[in-house]
């Protein structure tokens, strides 16, 4: 790991703080708690989202507009429309918004719309979406690849550092093994290690981890108690009849459930839950019954 | 996993509750914590262990006597002289002692000796072994294969119920993957989804998934999260000097420390750590300094 | 892997040439194969199986009697009528016959029916069988295990050389990985590896290691190509209705022209294919037609 | 695989035969051989390989001048500069040339100086990549991702068909494992499993699969017996001073002996080592000594 030299926790005296929004940062006191669906969808579900998870409370909001998807023929994202509607929804509930970069060419738009530009587990080693977002003023949630190690992983995020960019925040997110049950295995003792070696932020994904929405909670907390700084969980009105990824999505009501069981863990690892940063929300016109 | 009609939860109406003694049980609303040395060594380092740990509290010891080493040149255990110990210390501090069973051949001896016989990862598919524990009237931890799939580790269980012996308690240890920085991968979406799928109690070592001190602690609090029945945890009065696992093994002062911090976790998940169930012990007369 | 002072190349000046019997060796410029169902059905069966590839040729016969099963409810083996079938199969044919042994009981039983006692993967580190085995004159075929390195591997055969018995065959079998596509993946880099690390001989099971019989052939030959000194390969007179593995099994006519295909591979590495060892078969009264 | 309908075999009446030049292709009954450096380093490193190659006969060359490195402080590539040392070598040598493409930004220049566009394993899910090169008129070399499955290896090759590109050649190079004894596994029931599934040439790149020179030759050899369409095989002039991946060349002579090592095994299998394609080659004025 000695090549890290920048990530590696012997180069910064303190944790890494990143700010998502004025209000919302990770690597703090504060776990951060990011929710909403694999894919965008609409903007009415978008508002929808935003609307129920914003008091749960969930500090930030996901949803993919470039969508990386194992066939051609899948679903590829809603693409600039994608973008509009984060544009409309961050601004309408005050919320950060996180979305998947897949390409050099997407970031100056993407950076516009979004808050934080993700870079998924089948990028982890694009090393030239790595440069060109080491010049980008936004931060970066970068995820484990499916068989990364912690060496990989860490030098991809000196990559970031090195080209300029220190806003960096670790996710593990599964890791690819034979046990056909899960989707992946949620490395946990990962999490910890990168704790310990880095001074990066490291947040948990859950869903892609486990891949069934059943398990999600129990890893979600899990995940708190070890030590990681955050969440970035699924979740979709209509689980069932989401576009991408539809068996690891919670409902809504499963993800407000969940976030107000994290308070207690939480606090026993002397974290805190979010705090609920829009104390008074205007009902959204076009939301639906 | 249609096949192992008596281990799949619908079997039975209810969570199969394991007793280790009259005092001590696993897979009720209280959390078994297991602790001690990888392998056994002497009477003076049970006596230490038990004395330390009893107050923690852990109510169940562990100690290896027949120890399953890579190599034919390790240090084997000391066998029949480790029983001894086992049997001498159980009886002092009236604490359960777990141990493992390598061959259908030890399994009366150690059923004398300890109140829980352990199949080791390497033997989890050792049918023979299995059957055999079956028709033995002590409860049975049987620990996941390096490289088992859950439907593997669900029918090896219920090789031993099919044989008679209901008392299993299955156990985490961590998989076989590719990254070299942690021993093994803790499974935990494996843990949530055997408590799903079963209603066999359900523990974690993180000892042997993570092999590497500084990590176990954080493990462990999300073991617990995660809604782990117990941990099984290394610890050795003097760690360095462990004649093996040297390097997972938690000295006795951060294992006391590490089953202090999972009371709030415990209690965040409905569990409660367990009672000190030795209220006064008598100084063992052979401990040294 | 130092401390395989028995294994490593370094301790023998030649190659290890293993006796099956008088005839049949492995490890010298000809090649061993073996062949047969994966378990003994009948002596018909055996029959059938041992007329039709005595002159493919193939130089041994392979049939399980005792089998390790996932599942406590699946066929588990004929047993001691298994042994007998193997017994007078072995004597009409003149063909050596290769067995898995399960526990340390079954050593003297099967050491007296069958010619090489075979360590199947999930007890390659079942030390006590390896340790009974070590004291046993009969070779021994040890599989490698689901996902044991190398250096378990050749750990596992010095506990049998160390204990007494020079006589191992190691056996590359495939290792557990994430594609469901095939069964498991073999690892030739293992066979060229352990080729060159040690002085065993060193055979390849295709027909585990992937899992579809379409694929056998080319695994076949790939390993006698990458230096394998023999191979292990199951058939089946009617590979649909086996009672285990049958998605893998060849028929016998499959066999046979896969046997005469690897002749030129064979030449092209030095290697020659097995002579046919029995000119002038009795025909068996007891064969069906 | 329904989904990868371009590339799935029924798609087609015929095996695709891909032309990397007017007198090379692959996928037809003669075995394609590329050899070469990882990196490109000089003009007269890569002249002193194709002097030596030309006549082995070795059919293209490789060399990487945009290197994707784990570390950003490793040898990154001699970029343009190596492409004007690619042009030259091919013109010289009429040999065609493969370099990898790890960016849209670079398609453009190195389809110019190259002959084939090689999709590294990091990039196999690089969606936005694989599209750009649907619309280039080159052919393209993808190479299976480090933990991709055989599914996600089909439609990663179908995004580059679907998108106007019928000149794709699969590349299998090893996945990651568990053993550190080799750096990856090499996967030859992936070999005859895409060769079944798919009507696109399958060739193999045994150097990064085992990443010990004194394995690639066991393992090349095993991968024509199993009937792959070529290999691609890294070598170098002094093997040791290689700017990258130096444990896992060959020497020029090791390479040479190889290639007629293959012959016999290719004829066994119906196929043939490729003609020498430049019968008088003019000495090149800047080899050294």
């Amino acid at each position: 790991m000695l090549d890290a030299k920048l990530v590696i926790r012997s180069h910064s005296e303190q944790k890494t703080v990143v700010k998502l929004s004025e209000q919302v940062t990770v690597g703090g006191q504060e776990l951060l708690v990011i929710g909403g669906p694999c894919s965008v969808e609409s903007l009415v579900q978008m508002e929808v989202v935003a609307e129920h998870l914003a008091t749960a409370p969930v500090q930030a909001l996901r949803g993919g507009v470039y969508k990386p998807r194992t066939s051609p023929y899948a679903f590829q994202g809603l693409g600039l429309e994608g973008l509009e509607i984060l544009t409309a929804v961050r601004q309408r509930y005050n919320m950060p918004v996180v979305t998947e970069v897949m390409a050099v060419s997407q970031i100056a738009a993407i950076a516009t719309a979004a808050d934080v530009l993700q870079v998924g587990s089948r990028n982890m080693q694009n090393f030239e979406l790595l440069k060109a977002l080491g010049q980008c003023d936004k931060p970066v949630l970068l995820k484990r690849g499916l068989s990364a190690t912690l060496e990989e992983f860490i030098l991809a995020a000196e990559y970031i550092l090195s080209h300029g960019n220190p806003q960096v925040v670790l996710c593990e997110r599964g890791i690819r093994s034979f046990d056909p049950y899960t989707r992946n295995v949620l490395d946990l003792g990962a999490v910890a290690a990168l704790k310990q070696l880095t001074h990066l932020p490291v947040i948990v994904d859950p869903s892609h981890a486990v891949g069934k929405r059943e398990l999600v909670a129990d890893l979600a907390r899990a995940a708190v108690a070890c030590g990681a700084d955050g969440l970035i969980i699924e979740c979709h009105p209509q689980p069932e009849q989401s576009v991408s990824d539809a068996r690891q999505a919670l409902s809504l009501a499963e993800m407000v459930t969940l976030v107000h069981s994290l308070g207690a863990i939480a606090a026993a690892v002397g974290r805190s839950l979010p705090r609920i940063n829009i104390p008074s929300l205007a009902v959204p016109s076009t939301v639906c019954g």
